[in-house]
């Protein structure tokens, strides 16, 4: 009998939120599965970690018959002691994340902690999936989701994910309309255009919630927001290397960082009246 | 005369550290400072904001003569609140971060809260540098980064930082040698090799410290560690966008996403024999 891949899973909702419910019943037909998750919601947090305080790290009974432990700190938080700790010398075949209540498309991957279990996993050298549902309805439907959760999965495991990048996956809303297909997609250049609901607490004192609006401001076809707008399950490659290498270049050449060591200009060469902007 | 620049202040240490203090100092030589940091230690919260609990925002007197404020949240939120409540309509012409105590060197940058405040200024489309020494100790020597920390933003303020760019600037620890120079660079594929302590709380009850070692893999020149190993400020732009464009190629050349759309292989096209791996 061939051996059964090994699949860590994690979250940032907590491990009681109904989508690693979702996600752990469909790995559950794939492989072996841990599950190692925050007891408690996580979202928004970003690619925190736990640095200046204690873990703890109990067995859950969240779920039936399968290994699961409970951890007070972050997601990332989870996948190292996941690794380090729970699993030691079982390497995992794949991470998976999610499946997030509320979509994590575009620069949401910044905030999230869905996002940030799996990049955290990339970093460990694991393939790793995050996957998220564009919904954020009290009474989610995760249904629809399931066969993209095990094509995508399956697919990860048979072709392998390459190195230093992790997968963000998100769902449509369910809806009558039928989904496309899935697309591979860059991240929109999208943002939140931030509110804040300033109010008094009942001794008179101000605070904030912050509030806002998900703006997409880019036009490109080949963006995660247009192919979920269209009904696409949409799946962008996120690299943890943030480099920008444009920026270098523009850098090196319109900066002068060592003034003393080379005057501003010596090394430009002149080859045609073009400038770029 | 002319005017001066506004430039926003903020970190991840809180607002009473060592280190945003010898930056505002410098700040105060260049324009007009005003500063919204937190309230307490924020470090290692990556890119957290505040969505399931209220926010404060005070007046504090962390500085003299410095309009500044003291907020409950994390970096990220900091700037959020700076932006949309304490400027308005004043638009900050640079937005700068740290002195972190402590490096944000390599992958350091996903955990850093310090570069989280630079990179959500990013977002909101304004120039953002995080700077950050690379020393732990107790008693922290911030003074040989002075000069670098006003000719960088200086030259930030001149050249301009190219849109969807912040810059993770890294000092060394001071010591007898003097500093070599400044070098741009990209961020070297170094991770932290973590292991945990784990202790057992006085009700016998288990916990666990996050601890570990930063061990680079990378063999480039070019990276902000090696350039920081040989006594050089680094400088690594860094983008929000996580995109792995390679990746995209490679899933949907390699993967078979919509198998029933399009059967594996029909559009590959042979062109001769050798395969790359």
């Amino acid at each position: 009998m061939e051996k059964k891949p090994l699949i860590l899973v994690s979250n940032d909702d907590g491990i009681t939120a109904p989508g690693i419910h979702t996600l752990v019943k469909v790995m559950q037909k794939i492989g072996e599965v841990v599950v190692v998750a925050p007891d408690g919601p996580q979202s928004g947090m970003g690619h925190a970690i736990t640095i200046g305080n204690t873990l703890r790290l109990d067995r859950s009974l969240a779920f039936a018959e399968v290994e699961s432990y409970e951890c007070s700190g972050t997601p990332a938080d989870c996948v190292k002691l996941a690794k380090h700790h729970v699993l030691k010398n079982r390497k995992p075949d794949l991470v998976v994340s999610g499946i997030n209540h509320g979509s994590n498309s575009s620069i949401s991957v910044l905030y999230s902690g869905t996002m940030s279990a799996a990049i955290e996993a990339a970093i460990e050298g694991l393939p790793a999936i995050g996957f998220s549902l564009c919904d954020y309805g009290h009474d989610i439907d995760f249904s629809h989701t399931e066969e993209y959760v095990e094509l995508i999965t399956r697919q990860a495991l048979e072709f392998g994910i390459p190195a230093g990048v992790a997968l963000n996956v998100n769902f449509p809303k369910k809806s009558a309309k039928p989904i496309a297909g899935i697309k591979v997609c860059r991240q929109a250049r999208a943002k939140w255009e931030e509110e804040f609901d300033e109010r008094k607490d009942p001794q008179g004192r101000v605070y904030f919630w912050l509030t806002g609006n998900f703006v997409n401001h880019d036009k490109g076809e080949d963006t995660d927001e247009a192919a979920l707008a269209q009904n696409y399950v949409s799946v962008v490659p996120c690299q943890f290397d943030m480099t920008s290498n444009y920026a270098i270049t523009v850098l090196n050449n319109d900066w002068n960082l060592n003034p003393e060591a080379e005057p501003a200009g010596s090394s430009k060469t002149v080859e045609s009246g073009r400038a770029e902007g």
